[in-house]
């Protein structure tokens, strides 16, 4: 552990990020298990996320709503796939009431309030929202039905990780109506190209867009989309999916409607998501071993100014110079919002203990000012992702910020995109693939050529713990999607797909 | 029933209260009892609380984050009043997993996944959070410590109504810690006058804004403060409440602070909050028997343009007039934010009809335009609240426009203040104050003294159903500060205070 509190990466990938998430205040867990609490820190990320993301759902036509926590446990076995396939771990809540202990001082669970039914907390909402909507659409009218809704969900995990895996999360699960088969498939295709615009503009993160396996679909869907991110550490993260349900939940709920020709047929469903998990990717993504890096449009603090004044002769000179340059600097529209800046005026630290501070939690951008700098006329900056200290004429601070602002997003972005393209593999022999995937380590994508068959794919990933992450729409190279030979079994495969070890 | 669907008010309040928000598509009930789902007609106008009110929070300091759904049971003993206050009926998590029914083709609970210790689903979370106080908090330097959450909480109630009362509810919940009794104080008294505020300025709700009784205070609370709202039958709806937390928690969950001069002492702590019951007052205050009337700063529709067009040579003509005029209206900054204008272009439905519609569903202005208005160089333009048609000259319409979204905004307002200065009344004698309170209506509120007993306050409720609402910072009258007696039990009063049947 490096005098800062955070493991190194190369030491310990694992334990550095969760070093990084305590000591940049981001998550704690929670005294029940697997749950977590979103720090102020953190939670200003998502904020600025759920804002982003809202502005393109609205943008594309979709509202919000929210619907109720608790399902009952029998809409869970309304649809058949569905439940084989999901709502096994989940939170049970059987009774309505608690007691005082008669035998202590503490409370216990008055056993005369039993449901009569158990209610389930919601690990989607897929069945509660379909029951719904069966009184919502009668006729062609009422459709498309275009939902969003943000909300907490839960799902019993075993293994947790903060962010990335947690019983209950936050997240925004969008569920659409359409007439047609067609027009449901254009809002799948719609929604999963809405989170890849989020991902590579606000994240910074290159991700594959493509269509999941039979096996790693959502259970209920015909089929599903997603966008794939790479980690420092070489592996993959899911970071939304986009499901095409087809009629599959309008039958299990019987929601019909007219159509324009008078007939009455099922509605046709999508459903797509994006959670916290995000802020896992994000920081998976770019941070490093002093901390939080943070790409500028999801970036809480995108400029800190830090006024060196030991004393009250030295802060009357830095205050109002970084007052006057934290102004300017707000006055700057950056994709459509003022920068966000902060004056760093606690007088009872260190300026090194200040920078070191925000270097842990992720400003962008820092800009020291101190007495000697002004006489200079210049001031001290420095970007997060490079480190380097550049003085700059005070006069053309802001304009010098700005840039640097713009130009630290689209770096992010390009170094994260060298990686995967370092790291993008095409193997053609089983011996190779199994020794890529060798050991803990991640590995980055193999693109190999596969059967189809979710018999294979299950060996493989039992073999290597290495699973198909997607087919993607636009191949890596042209020739993947020529024919070819099974890595594993041999047969005839019709291309190739994407192969990685998973968070 | 009127032939909109609605019953008038002055046949059954609660069924013109029921029925408006069916017909105007504000919620749902819900398969489990007494939960809601907030349909996006109605959530639309939670969002524009949301953003007011947490621009409000940010603007005194407040930051936002994430608190676990879940509480561990014995958490909600360790504060011996906030138990025994408020933590009987809710909703219990007993067990983590289903499994597929052996004897059939449903889901049962797994008798093999029970909880070593039950959770609680939050009815409101001061426990968690000063559990992880505990962990945040070491010194002066970290307070104060100023955090909101936005989440769903649930509290098990017996008798449900939408939005007023409901199981499961969304809000706010403020918690914050600070080193001095003085500074909590402050605050206590600072978020009360932030929602005093929000309702006078955006509900356009006039509310009384006082401290409550120590039978009525919040469970764990030294005083609680709130803001108090009268609906169109005479009831009064509590709005906001504002806590002052003293020592109590911090002791329950053992969280102190060095000070300045270096001593070790209990935090000091405040919790506000307002919740989905906002949107219940605001139907209750202002809509009519035609539907909703939403007061233009938190109207999801301020404008509707109704083109008339019954063929596409009318639709040529009116279409881009309307076109143009929403632009010009958007174009227009009204306390922040752009006009918020729809055209309404559904070409299968009559103008009748959607003239109704837009009644039912509360856009402030109307605006009809069809080809003979155009020839004539005007637009037909109607105001929810006042209902007549004016014609004004298509050039002159935008800023008209916006004239009257301001002035609908104060009319509510004055409407409001007019109804409660009419039905506040001072009362002297127990039969004049029983007589006033007889049978099933409200009855507005009613100033009178009180000897400070919870006993009489009990028996008074009792007897009347009348409770307490507050004992206001302003006296309503200079008088009602004068001592006097007790209209129940003759006994000596300091002041007067004021009753009301509330929701």
């Amino acid at each position: 552990m490096s005098n800062l509190g955070i493991t190194p990466r190369d030491k310990s990938y694992s334990d550095w990020y969760n070093d990084l998430i305590q000591k940049a205040e981001l998550a704690d867990h929670s005294p029940v298990r697997g749950c977590m609490v979103i720090r102020p820190n953190g939670y200003a990320i998502w904020e600025l996320m759920q804002r982003a993301l809202d502005d393109m759902f609205k943008a594309t036509g979709h509202v919000n709503a929210y619907f109720p926590l608790l399902i009952p446990k029998s809409f869970l076995s309304k649809e058949a796939e569905h439940v084989d396939g999901f709502a096994k771990e989940c939170a049970v809540v059987t009774h309505h009431r608690l007691m005082n202990d008669p035998n202590g001082k503490g409370v216990i669970v008055d056993p005369d309030a039993k449901l009569e039914e158990e209610l389930i907390i919601r690990p989607t909402s897929e069945t509660i929202i379909w029951h719904c909507y069966k009184n919502w659409i009668q006729s062609y009218r009422d459709l498309p039905l275009l939902i969003n809704q943000w909300a907490n969900v839960m799902r019993w995990e075993l293994r947790t990780r903060l962010f990335l895996r947690t019983a209950e999360f936050l997240w925004q699960e969008g569920h659409t109506a359409h007439a047609t088969h067609e027009e449901a498939e254009t809002e799948t295709m719609q929604m999963v190209n809405v989170y890849r615009t989020f991902a590579e503009e606000f994240l910074a993160i290159p991700v594959l867009t493509g269509r999941k396996t039979e096996h790693e679909k959502f259970a209920g869907a015909l089929h599903t989309y997603c966008i794939e991110a790479l980690t420092q550490d070489l592996k993959c993260i899911q970071a939304g999916t986009s499901h095409h349900l087809g009629q599959n939940f309008a039958k299990a709920f019987d929601v019909k409607f007219q159509s324009q020709e008078g007939k009455l047929e099922h509605v046709f469903a999508t459903s797509w998501g994006v959670s916290t998990r995000l802020i896992g990717a994000l920081i998976m993504a770019h941070s490093d071993d002093k901390g939080l890096v943070v790409p500028p449009r999801l970036a809480p603090t995108q400029v800190v100014i830090v006024p060196i004044g030991r004393d009250d002769a030295a802060r009357e000179l830095t205050y109002p110079v970084s007052d006057k340059l934290a102004d300017d600097l707000r006055a700057i529209n950056w994709k459509g919002s003022p920068i966000r800046v902060k004056v760093d005026k606690r007088e009872k630290e260190t300026p090194g203990f200040k920078f070191n501070d925000w270097e842990m939690k992720g400003a962008c951008i820092r800009i020291e000012l101190g007495p000697r700098d002004l006489e200079a006329g210049h001031v001290i900056i420095s970007r997060r992702d490079l480190g380097e200290k550049t003085n700059v004429p005070l006069a053309e601070a802001a304009t010098y910020i700005a840039a640097q602002i713009e130009a630290m997003q689209s770096a992010l972005f390009e170094k994260c995109l060298q990686l995967r393209e370092d790291n993008t593999h095409r193997l053609n022999t089983w011996a190779e693939f199994a020794a890529h995937f060798e050991g803990e380590g991640g590995n980055g994508f193999v693109v190999a050529h596969w059967d189809g068959t979710t018999e294979t794919e299950k060996l493989i990933s039992e073999k290597t713990k290495a699973t198909i992450r997607c087919i993607p729409f636009v191949p890596l190279h042209p020739d993947d999607e020529q024919p070819g030979t099974c890595i594993f079994s041999g047969k005839p495969s019709d291309r190739r797909v994407v192969f990685a070890k998973a968070y």
